[in-house]
């Protein structure tokens, strides 16, 4: 029997944000002529490339706003759009700082933070997750982010690092997340794991599967449901 | 004609928290006997101390959980408490997790939110933040620290570190603090300020000036003036 979690620390980019839906929005805006859904793949796409050169150590410490920057400037002219300028950049780089929480997110962290210290654990730069809250009004108790252990997840240092901060044992702390490779890593390092699923995190026209693993402490639908099955 | 700012980060203890307050009702359980208010003014004048080993590098960081405790250990024989055993300790150094906030502070953080991003900008490790933003329920978009910087304020890469965090010029940053040297840091390094009064941060016993600086942009009574005064 599991205890129960007291650091309940999120992934944030697909888990709770949706930053599928809300590209295609934004780039709908700026040039209907693209194809939004192979634009907001391509650029997710690079991420982990561009993650891994730092994990390796090819590169040293280097906020995800630059990765999704340098990510954009090589995938514009693949969408014909080679001819954006240095504001139309920087604009569209900040939608991920502007990306919308899928619809349940903040009724279940509302239901959630009465018994459980609610932060993040994300890729995403400090300045991009506070902007995120703000923008989708995320009720967190605070914002974690691989910036503040100057490594990227999977490092064990991040899953770690939470529960070091907290003076607390690994086991107190809850991994939340809709990718198996997060939380399996959390759970290599003694974090309780919950994995949620977001079969439309690529698109409503491209289903992930969502079996999860059985390892999992917990699997549940949504946020509302995580609730449920915590009591919450 | 100052720019509105567009982030506030607060100074948190003796400007959101009542340490003082706090630790007297939390002493006056533990111990009746011990003159409460001298045995936390005691506690908290260690803390400049303290910090100045770190800060001038004769210490390497070091959290500020560790600092309290270490201010805590020395200063129990003086008020007749050397006999409180280790769980009693770790309970008592708990208390700067617990510290209640000043009764107006949730009110005007709310009306606050709506058009500033709202977050911390204190010594105090991300632990600690986080668990105050918990017990006080204070609704900060995110939670920054001289853990963050590695440094503690009034070291200048606190401070300009929060305008680079958020990509933004020094001046869209407001400090907001009961202290003028933390002010003056801040100011130093181009942030706006304002000087919220606390005159019984030490205790209604010990009533401080709360006279400010002209210097200030802006010069508040608490955080509902605050508020009124950036027209929240």
């Amino acid at each position: 029997m599991s205890p129960h979690p007291q650091i309940l620390a999120f992934d944030v980019f697909g888990t709770v944000v949706d930053w599928h839906g809300s590209i295609v929005r934004e780039l709908a805006a700026l040039a209907p002529a693209v194809d939004g859904p192979a634009f907001a793949r391509a650029w997710r796409a690079g991420y982990q490339p561009a993650m891994q050169r730092v994990r390796s150590g090819e590169r040293g410490w280097v906020a995800l706003d630059t990765l999704h920057r340098e990510i954009l400037d090589g995938l514009l002219p693949r969408f014909g759009l080679q001819g954006l300028d240095e504001a139309a950049r920087v604009q569209l780089n900040g939608v991920w700082h502007r990306l919308d929480p899928w619809p349940e997110v903040r009724a279940g962290l509302l239901r959630l933070r009465a018994g459980h210290t609610l932060c993040t654990l994300s890729n995403g730069n400090l300045g991009l997750l506070i902007d995120l809250a703000r923008h989708g009004e995320l009720p967190w108790h605070g914002v974690l982010s691989a910036e503040v252990f100057r490594a990227y997840k999977p490092d064990p240092r991040t899953y770690r690092g939470v529960a070091e901060l907290f003076g607390l044992p690994p086991q107190a702390v809850m991994l939340v997340a809709a990718h198996e490779d997060d939380l399996a890593a959390a759970r290599a390092c003694g974090l309780q794991t919950a994995y949620i699923e977001r079969p439309h995190e690529f698109g409503a026209d491209a289903p992930k599967p969502v079996q999860g693993s059985p390892e999992d402490t917990l699997h549940a639908r949504d946020l509302l449901q995580l609730a449920d099955l915590l009591g919450a």
